[in-house]
This record gives structure tokens, C-alpha cells and sequence, in this order.
């Protein structure tokens, strides 16, 4: 028996990796179907609704994925040479400026703290100024992807809504693990939602859907962004086939996400007891493991375990990111942490 | 009875309405899938390798929409003023140059007869000239929809490929209904994607996959789009189940496109047969028809056929486009022809 | 006495090569300057109040270049993914559209015949259609200069203006050589920009100014390129420098224009009396020399004019483009007229 | 007497209103000019020989605009998708975003202390990571604007060039205040612009040039942004007339600036006595005065100065800047001093 096959694979790279579940393709097979293009599909038309209901929009617009809900919600509500904010590590600033550089508006980052935006440099940002751009949109997220899963507070979510309205801006929710952060608050979606105009969620992280995303907003932004959508390509035909799945994703499987928190707690709790390794606090599926004392930087210690059938991702120098999902039981998390256990050892 | 229901319905708005195939149902049930954003999605990769050897070229891309797939190969191949040429009534010029403002490239359409661009003024728009931008991309189109589904002769395609290279520009064939092409011509599609660096390919045309194109070209240049993809928000994630589907369309689908053409010359010819009409002679599944001899515009006509139980398209002010697809039988077409008939009559 | 010296140099190049007048230089040494960028130039202020009051329009903006005045009528005129028209000879089309790539409006050319844009493809372009992007702007220029100095008729130029304010579109009239057009016409300039909503004028062509341009238009668009100019870094300080030589320029360099005119028709005259040689008739002051039938291209014949002092610029392969301005007087086209005599019969 | 008119009026808002010298006028009336578009204009070609040798790079262009300057060149060193990292309270992140939005490329900010970026920061933006954008291009500032005239220590120049090219980046200084920092240093400007690629220097400011900036850096840079040039309509015809002063301002009044600096060291300790009055320790010629404690804001604080013959600028709420150059010798600046001791007496 060699070491590679000790451990069954535990797949902690990203909560995207999750499969559909059996409801999803039977959903898939009966489907009523259309042509997206033209009369429109019934099925993405009937996940649209029941999405823009669950997220307390007029709207909603079934995309190909998170990233380019976002990107819609950017055409859509800022434009040539307004200015977009977004927390400095937000995804959508770090992550998905590459088309944002062709939109002609200018992305602006904001430091934060646990990926919330400092209010004061929001403030600045969004004043008066000689010659200043005007500020189009202010972008939250939540939960953070590179917070380590944090959840925004509400009350800041209403304290940046405010001082954006006031400033005659829009604000867009990147709300890729949204989900995530509803349960985690013990609230529905749309007290959260409601701190934003227009609302971004992927349905293929832990809700399990194999792909797509929404778009949930006023009803004419959202008309501009279905524009949008169809000049970029987003536009499918018989999209019923992944909208399907979808619906079973929203309906069905928002409920379970607790669970991946437990876990995500169970394996925090667990690494931190290593010596030299130490975890967030996870308040939904993220762990963030520094491994910066352990010997081994990020790379290594990437390498080192997948030997041993646990899969993580760098995130920096120094950290790992860990996400827990559907296919990681208690079971599995234990195996992983027998896993960050031998290499610990054979680290020090 | 009622007029409105003396006749089943017949849907010859565009190709783009075909469903699923049983088979494409059982593959997608069947499909291994992955995460295409990590280590890929096994269907999806199938899919790109089947495209890419079908197509001849290197290596291909599932791309969620024909329009994503030719905006990643101008994305890929020409730069920040850098011109685009396509025909100057080619899709890419005419419907899909929403995206393409935002890309920093500069499209020129070039005048053409039958979706063939006049050789000299191609010639002219490539050859030197004071501050003149680089010319970065030629773009084709075969069958050429707004020509009436016209196919370039390969001589015509030979010509601009030769030329472009030696202007140093890379060639594009938009080939959403590139089968229906190589299906008139008679030849394998490579025969024709041979005068062309990259090329796109619609699966949910008359192929009838329900959703998803793919773009194939040399490795590198299908890097750079893969690229592009992910920040367009085009990548996703078990993509299998939407590629399943065009596994099926591209290895079993083609031969029947000729079943399409037959009866869209039976519907050309029959309309042709009628007072006032006239169409094109249809060298694959599209058919012209001309109102402007009928007393009635074309939106006339449309409401007047819808009523009537047969839906077609709206082409300009005098213009009829109807497309014949899977579903469009012998039987449809003799049914759409009475009821051209009946209009016409009630016209006259 | 070699051929070289024979005559003394004509540079029929570009009216853009005409030096300052006395007046200019003392009009510069004793102007009242400011910094346009805090409380305003006032020479600058008084040279745009008299462009307007010339060009007929509420306000006007000094730039460094008519280039510049065009960019800014666009940018103040047309939004992101909205069209600008232009016919497809024209200055804005052909030569500036590289900074158009960079706008996010997305030029489409249409085809002409001296210039004037054909009605029914402006009209289509116009027209309704199918998903089509808004048109923001139409572009106009007279005089034209790859028409050869052809000037727009009035009756075109008012058919133009109103289909495009039918269909919403603004209207923009790069006049460049605007003042070539109203001395050939014989009517006030602002009879011509009565058919325009915005105006760009060159000083620095017949006009004689050393450098910059005006814009001309509503306060209110003016105020937005102006916005504009200081984004792309054309505004300037003490710029009553230049502006001192422009108010020169406009209001005691226009009526000489007659005679550029007339000493270009004594060119095109002579040449056409020369063997292999034809020109067009010259409406203003630019001579297009076609020189296919005399064995040489336009090159060779550059290379053969130029060695006996008489400069002018090829356009394309088989024309020579003349232009006639304040330093050609009839001397000098009488040299120039021996110089392409000996050329011609050199290469016969 | 009233109030109004105790005082002379001094206007401390900006060197840029400085007038041109006598000697400036008499080079603007002997220039040799020609045509910069074509052969080129003489004094144009002198004044960027000079300049080039000036700043110790191989090429410079004459550009209407230190803005200007700093556009192209980040349009020459940056490509689309690329990004450009500069201070965030740089000019040119700050002030110049409006077109920056239109390149293509994306802007970064990165925080700094006295208008040097974080050297951390700076090397994890430049440090690679998954799907990250290139870093095409660095933007330093010296003197620095917002952080008082702050001047960068070469040591930090340095840092900041070595990690650039580690990374692959090139490095551009805005310059627009340069030769204050190379007065401030007591060093050739050469040696400072040996940590960056290109540079941009401002004629205008306290060179006292009625207009104009020149960008300096490698040939083959220097071409690019001569292209760039043309486009943006920055090209210019007879553009010796502002080139001429241009020249007279980099060989004759770059050592006078240290007088700038002398009476804002002045101007700063008078202030520094005032109650409720603190101000930076100018380095060069900008004075920063913080009047929180003083119960009236920066726009109070402006009107009443105004009234009183003193013109200064808000800069944010609680701060005024004071810039001081040729037009504010002692005398004036005890006039100023007098004024805010006035104003600051009402205000207690």
C-alpha cells in the first residue's frame, strides 16, 4: 500500500466542484423547453421568477455564471467613465477586471477589513471633488471569498446602501455564496438583498447545480442587462436543460448549506490544534489555514497533501483555502485532517 | 372551427428552436463531468477534442453561445486598434458589434455580394496606407445568413485567406451554420475551415443541442480565448451536461442537414409558385421570401401567417426569412405553403 | 545649374504648411492671457466667442486640433455601444478612427460619392431593426478632403440633418476646411452649420494659424467636450499664445481663400492639358492628379516632383493630392505646371 | 478704502498661472517653424533634442499637455487588459482616470505615505497569482501633488524601478513638478529619471511656458506615442510658436525654482504661527495649510482669503493649498501672511 492511496480523495479546492444531485437530473429530463432567444424558455423563465422572488427583486436573468452576473450588473447600472468601487479584495475587483478594463468605467478598490469596506475611504470616494468622476456603482460581497468566507454585517451592508443612494450610485451584491451567508445570518436572502439594487448568485458552488448563475434587479436594469447578456454571448437557446437544475438548486438545496459550516468549523477547530498551522474562525464553508510556521510555504504544503489525496488551493504565500461542500461529510473532513496531520509532522 | 386552429403550428422563426434528441437525453443522463474550471470537465473536453479533429485544427473551446465564440477569436487575435474587416451584412458586423465597441479593436465591413466581400475593396482596406491601423482579423461567414443561408464558394475563401496572410492578418470564419454548408458543398468541413485560422461552430442550430457552440484554432490561439472566456464569464463549471449534448449534435447530426435543404427548396419552390412572392433559390435551409409584390410589408405578412399557424421572421421591411430545421418536415412545409397561399389570396 | 535648383521649392502638400501672418505675430505678442484652466484665457474666450458667433452656434471650445475637435463632438455626442456614422471616405473615418476604437461607440461607414453619404443606406442605417444599437451621431465633412476639397450641397447636407434628427441622432460636421466650402459656396459659414449640431473648424489649413481648431456647438455639449478635452489632455494654460493667431485667422484669413481657389483650378487646368494626366475640377483647393496613364505610379512620380522642388503627397497608388494655400501664389503653380510638364515628358 | 482693495492680489492656486517671460516672447517671434506633421517643425525637433538630453532618455515629444504626456505614455507601455499601478493619491490615478477608462487598460492604486507607494503592496500587485492580468506599467510621481510637494527619496525610486523590471513592468514618472524635485535634491533631473523608462515633464507650471509638457523615454517608446499622438489630435502643425517658450523655460528657468521654494518655507513657518493654523514643511514650492482647528472649513477659508486679495484652493474640507512660483516673491508672500493672519483673527 503506498502512501498515494492511503487516504480516499478529499476534494477541498472549491465548493464548485460539487455535483448534481439525482432531483437535478430528473428536473433535467422533463423540463419544458424554448428558445431562449425568442419566446423565451419556461423553464429558465420559471427559475427566474422563483429567483427574483427568493431574492426580493421585480427581476431576474439567468447567466452562464457569477462572473458574468457581475459583469452585467456593471453595463448595466455604470457607465463609460463612471466610476465602480468594490472592496479591495473583493472578488470582482481582484478577480474579474480583466473584461472589466473593456466596459470603459473605472474600477475602484477600497481597503477593508474582513471584506468590508472602510466607510470612511467609501465616503471619500463617493464626495465631492474638482473634476471628479462620477461614481456609478458600489459594489459589496458577501459572503467574501477572500475573507475567508466572512459574512458582511448588515448594518454595514445598510450603512454603504445609504451613503451610495446618497450619492446618487447604485450598489450591486456579489452574491456568489450568498446562500452562504443567509444561513450563516439565520435570515431569508431578501433581508440581506435588501441592502442592494441588484443581486449576483452562483448556483453551481454549494447549491450543486453544474452551472449557471443570477441576476436579480429592478426590471429595467435587468432588461439592459439581458441586452448586455446577448452582445456578450450569454444568451442560450434551450438554457431550460441547466435552468432546470438550477431550480432544483434554489428550492431544494439552500437549507443543507448548514452543514458545510459545521464542518468547516469541525476541520478549523481541528487544524488549529496542529502545531504550527492555525485557521480562521470560519463563519460559513471558507477555512483559511497560515501555514506560515509550519517550514513549508503554500506550494509545499499544497503538493504534500494532494500525495496524500487531499486536495486544497494556495491562496498567497503562506495560506491555504479549504472549502468545505456536499461531497466533504464528517467523514471525509476527518480524513483531511489525518492528512494535514502527517504532513505537519513530517514538516517539523 | 376557427382559422387560428385549422393548422398545426409550424416554427420557421430560425433553426435555433430544435430540440433535444432522445440520444442527446441519454448522454447527458450518462456524461462523466468535472469542474471546468480546475481540472476540466471530461464530456467537455471530449467535445473540444472531437470539434477540433472534426474541424481540423489544433484545439477548440466550449463556448456557451456562437456570438461568445466569435467575440473570444477577435478578443484573441486582434488587439486595441487593431481593425476587425468582416462583410459588411455578415452577423458579426451587423449584430454583434455591441461587444465589439467595448473591445478596443475598430470593425470596417467591407461590401459583398451573396456574403462574399468584394476582393478589392478587401485588398484596398488591407494594403498600406498613412497612419493606417494594423489590420488585425478578417472575418468570414458560411452559410452566410443574411445572404439567405449562401455558401462561400471555397475558391472566394482561398482568396481572402491568401491575402490576409499576406497582410499579416489571421483569418475568421463564423461558422454557426458551418455544417449546413459542408453539407451543400459536399465536402468535410475541414475542406472549408481550411482557408481559416480559427473557426466557430453553433451546436444548437440545426444540429438541435440545446444550448452551446465551440470555437476551434491553433493551441495558443485557443489559450489566449480560454482566457478571455473565463473573464467574459463564459466558464463553467460541470459544463459536461450542457457538452453532452454537442458530442451528440456533431457526431450524429450532420448527415441529416440535408433533409433541411430539400425541404427548404420544396418550400422556395412552392412559394415561388404564389402570386406576388418570389425567394431565393436556397442553397441550404434559409429562404428569402419577397412580399414587396403582394400589397402587404413583411410585419403584415408575419401576422398574417402567425394567425394562421405558421411563424416566420421579419427580414428588413419587404423581406420574409423562413429556416427549416428537424422539425420542419415534409408534411410542415406543405402546410406552411398552404398557408402562404392562403394569405397571398387574401392579399391579392 | 543642376536640376535640383532649377525652380524654387512649391510644397503643394498640405494647406496645413502655411506660416503665420505679421498680424498673427503681433496679435501674439500683445494678447491678454490667463490660465484656461482656473479662470479662463481671455483671448482664448474671445476667439471661441467669435468662433461662435462666426459658426452660428451658442458656444465654442479651442483645441489643439481639428482631430481633437472631432474626437470631442463624439465623445460629448455618443455613448458607449451607441453608433456613429460617418461616410466612409471621410477624415473621421478613414484617418482618425484609431481613438475611436477607444471610445466604446462603434463607427460604421457608409458609402458616398463626393463625399455625401448615399440617403437610402443612411436611411437603412437609421431605420429599425432587429436588437440594433442606438445611433448617437452622424458624421458630416465638407469640405472633403479624399473627395478632393469637394464641398457638400446644402440640399444634401439638410437632408442628412433631417433623418438624422428623426431617427434622434445628433449631427456633427467636420470642418476642417469649412471655410474652403462656404467661399466656394458663397454663403455665410453658419448657413452651412445651420444643418449640423456641432462644428469642428481648423485654423491651421488655409486659415494660417500655426496650430489648434474649434469646436462649435450647444452650451451644453460644449460643456461636456470640454470636460473631455481636459481628460485627454488638451487643455492648456496660457493658450491665448495660440488662440491670439487663431483670432487672426478667422476674422481676416477667410476671404482669401478665393484665391487658393482659383490658382487650384489654373493647376488642375494645366495639368490636364499635359499628356497621361487628368485632375478634377476643383471646387476649392485641392487638385487630385491622376497619373495611371502615364506609365509611373504616384510614387515615382512624388520621387521625380519632388527632385525638381515641387512637393506633393501620393493618394493611393495612382493619385497625387494638391493643395493649393496662401504661399502658392500663381508663380508658383506656374513653376509647378513646368515641373509636372517636364516630368510627364520625361516619363513618356 | 475698502476691504476689497487693501491688498495687491496674489494668487497662490497653482504655478500654472505663471505668465511667459520676455524672453520667452522674443524666441516665439524669431522660431523657425515648419510643419510637425510633416517634415516636421524645427524648434519643435530642438526643444525635444533638449529635453531628451535634459532628462537623459534617448527621445522626447512635444505634447499640448502634462496630462497628455502621461496618457501616452501609458498607452504606449500599457496594453489592454494590462495594468497600471500607481500612488493611489497620485495625479494620475486620481485626476486623469476619466480617459484611462477608455484605454483598455487597468488602473490600480496603491496606497503610499507622502506619495511614495508601499513598497509591500507594490510587490504583491506585481506578484504573480492565478489568472492575474500583467502589470504592463508603474507610475511614479515626483514632486509629488497631493502629498504637498512631497519629493520621492531616490532610494525609493530605486526600489520601485528594481521590482518593476523584476516583474516585467516598465516604469513611467509623471514629472509634470520634476525639475522642483531636482532642485529640491540638488541632482541633474537625469539622475532622477534614470528609475524610470519615460517621464513627463510640465512646461507650464513654475517654468513659467504659457503651455505644453514633453515625454521623454527610448525611441522606440517615444514612437508609439507619437502615433498615440496623432490619434488623441495632441499633433500640432507650426507648433514652434509654443515650442520656442518651451525651450527658453528648460534652459533658463529651472534654477530659479529655488526661490519657489524658499518663499513657500516662508509662507508655511508664517503660517505654522498662526493660531488654530498648521502647515506641511514644503519641500518644494507647495504649501498644504490644515485649518480644522480654526471653526471655519476650506471653502470658508477661500472666500474669505479671496475677499481679501488672496487666492489659494480648497483641497478636501479642511485644507487649503498654497503653490507658490515666480509671481509670489517675498513681498507677496508677507502680503498672504498678512491676510491669513486677518482671516484667521475674524475667524477665532
Amino acid at each position: 500500500m503506498t502512501p498515494d492511496s492511503m487516504y480516499p480523495p478529499v476534494d477541498l479546492r472549491s465548493d464548485t466542484v460539487t455535483l448534481p444531485t439525482e432531483q437535478m437530473y430528473d428536473r433535467i429530463a422533463s423540463a419544458p423547453l424554448g428558445d431562449d432567444g425568442l419566446d423565451g424558455d419556461p423553464t429558465a423563465l420559471e427559475l427566474e421568477a422563483e429567483a427574483a422572488r427568493l431574492l426580493g427583486k421585480e427581476a431576474a436573468l439567468y447567466v452562464p455564471s457569477a462572473t458574468m452576473a457581475n459583469l452585467l450588473a456593471i453595463l448595466a447600472q455604470a457607465g463609460r467613465q463612471e466610476v465602480v468601487l468594490a472592496e479591495a479584495a473583493s472578488h470582482i475587483y481582484v478577480t474579474e477586471r480583466g473584461a472589466a478594463a473593456l466596459t470603459g468605467s473605472f474600477y475602484q478598490g477600497i481597503a477593508g477589513v474582513d471584506g468590508a469596506m472602510d466607510l470612511g475611504l467609501l465616503a471619500q470616494a463617493l464626495g465631492p471633488g474638482r473634476n471628479k468622476l462620477r461614481t456609478g456603482l458600489v459594489c459589496l460581497e458577501t459572503s467574501h471569498n477572500n475573507a475567508g468566507g466572512a459574512v458582511l454585517p448588515l448594518t454595514h451592508m445598510q450603512a454603504v446602501f445609504a451613503v451610495a443612494r446618497d450619492a446618487g450610485a447604485a450598489v450591486h451584491l456579489d452574491g456568489a455564496r450568498l446562500m452562504n451567508a443567509a444561513v450563516a445570518l439565520g435570515v431569508p436572502a431578501a433581508e440581506i438583498t435588501a441592502f442592494a439594487d441588484t443581486v449576483s448568485l452562483c448556483l453551481s458552488k454549494g447549491l450543486s447545480a453544474p452551472m449557471g448563475a443570477v441576476l436579480a434587479g429592478p426590471t429595467d436594469t435587468i432588461q439592459r442587462a439581458r441586452w448586455h447578456r446577448k452582445l456578450l454571448g450569454g444568451s442560450q437557446r434551450q438554457v431550460g436543460i441547466a435552468a432546470a437544475a438550477g431550480l432544483v438548486a434554489i428550492t431544494t438545496m439552500v437549507g443543507r448549506l448548514a452543514d458545510d459550516h459545521a464542518v468547516a468549523r469541525r476541520l478549523a477547530h481541528g487544524i488549529g490544534q496542529l502545531r504550527g498551522l492555525s485557521a480562521n474562525e470560519p463563519q460559513t464553508n471558507i477555512v483559511q489555514v497560515d501555514v506560515s510556521a509550519t517550514g513549508l510555504d503554500a506550494a509545499q504544503w499544497e503538493a504534500a497533501l494532494r500525495k496524500l489525496g487531499v486536495l486544497a488551493r494556495t491562496w498567497g504565500r503562506h495560506k491555504l483555502r479549504c472549502v468545505t461542500h456536499r461531497h466533504t461529510g464528517e467523514r471525509e473532513i476527518d480524513t483531511a485532517l489525518e492528512v494535514f496531520r502527517a504532513v505537519a509532522a513530517s514538516a517539523a
